[in-house]
């Protein structure tokens, strides 16, 4: 047999086949491993999803409020969602990465196939126009949509911190009060989060300590989302 | 003289005259002043815009890095820019607002314009489509496309923070550091930004002085781009 397409897994997932092959290596290759790898096209393709996400999410909730819209949104593009569906179409074997990256597991290599995956929508793009892309991203993203529920109370940060920890089965995270300045009633906290993984705290302020710790959650959120 | 189009500078400047007039009057609409406001309409412009300017700055720029192509993205999109463009087309004489806002002057207004901007791009897509709003928003950024240069060297946040008060006459930042921890050779730096027209100071953290001082000063601009 010959001719075997290593990619027929993730042609299969996407619903699309690259006419351009080196296109696509491109749209796989980590910035790690060569001059010609996938960070423009990354760029290009953040765009192009959240555009064809924010169309979808508009038409499918004709009353939701922007608010709402907006964190649906971000739950459908985030890292962690990015790199469940490119694991799903083999996203992580088909890399190329730099020796220093080979090594790497876990959260770094998920970021790395997040990447990657909106690397290829941009690739698509490029190569078969917005409406094709726009096709291709709906039908990845189908049940994730269906699933939304825009009256599910969104999870606070602290909570999704947690979980997220969890999952990934490491330590949970250490909240401490490290300033307290201001008078009895305009007070100010400042909190450290601690998290293993961390070589710094992250910080959070707010006018209570439970505020405080809320943002200091949502910046680990999204400092572990953008490694 | 019957039929005196009062929207004929804005139809001129953006280049579109809109069909559906009930649908150009919600993206004039703020939420202070209906409840079939344009919020919704700016989730949808927001999408549009970001991903035409993207693809944009793709083509022209075949060689910037990822990187550099983000920093120019936000320069193009950012309130400021979009609340300039809006001035030039009469947005700010055509809104309609609540009682509450009527009243509101400077730094409020620009940003209710610059919202009603984006509105105005998601009511066209809404309308007319992908293409036609592409058309109208290069038309738009145009001169302000092509007077980037991804040479020049992109100013630190304290000096454009500075830039930005003393554009509207406002006293310039205080910075104070109220807090130094950790070891000799291991320091984080605690500054608060002070600004005249906010309630709080900003924060930034830092390993040096001039580190943390400069994540306030960025903390800052976000959030005066964003009220």
């Amino acid at each position: 047999m010959i001719g075997i397409d290593r990619y027929a897994r993730l042609s299969d997932r996407l619903g699309y086949r690259f006419a351009d092959v080196e296109l696509l290596k491109q749209a796989l290759t980590h910035r790690s491993a060569a001059k010609e790898h996938n960070e423009r096209l990354e760029f290009l393709g953040d765009a192009v999803l959240g555009m064809v996400v924010a169309q979808a999410l508009y038409k499918r909730f004709p009353s939701v409020p922007e608010g709402k819209l907006t964190r649906m949104r971000s739950t459908l593009v985030k890292g962690e969602t990015l790199a469940e569906l490119g694991r799903e179409a083999d996203v992580g074997e088909l890399l190329k990465l730099g020796p220093g990256e080979l090594k790497s597991g876990g959260h770094r290599r998920s970021s790395i196939i997040a990447d990657a995956m909106e690397a290829i929508l941009g690739a698509i793009y490029l190569e078969a126009g917005m409406d094709t892309t726009a096709e291709v991203i709906l039908r990845l993203w189908q049940s994730r949509i269906e699933r939304l529920d825009p009256n599910e109370h969104p999870k606070d940060a602290k909570t999704r911190l947690q979980e997220f920890l969890q999952s990934r089965k490491l330590p949970l995270p250490v909240y401490e009060v490290v300033d307290i300045s201001g008078k009895d009633h305009d007070q100010t906290f400042v909190v450290h989060c601690h998290i293993e993984s961390m070589a710094k705290p992250m910080q959070g302020t707010g006018t209570s300590r439970r505020k405080a710790e809320q943002q200091a959650a949502r910046n680990a959120l999204e400092k572990l989302d953008n490694d």
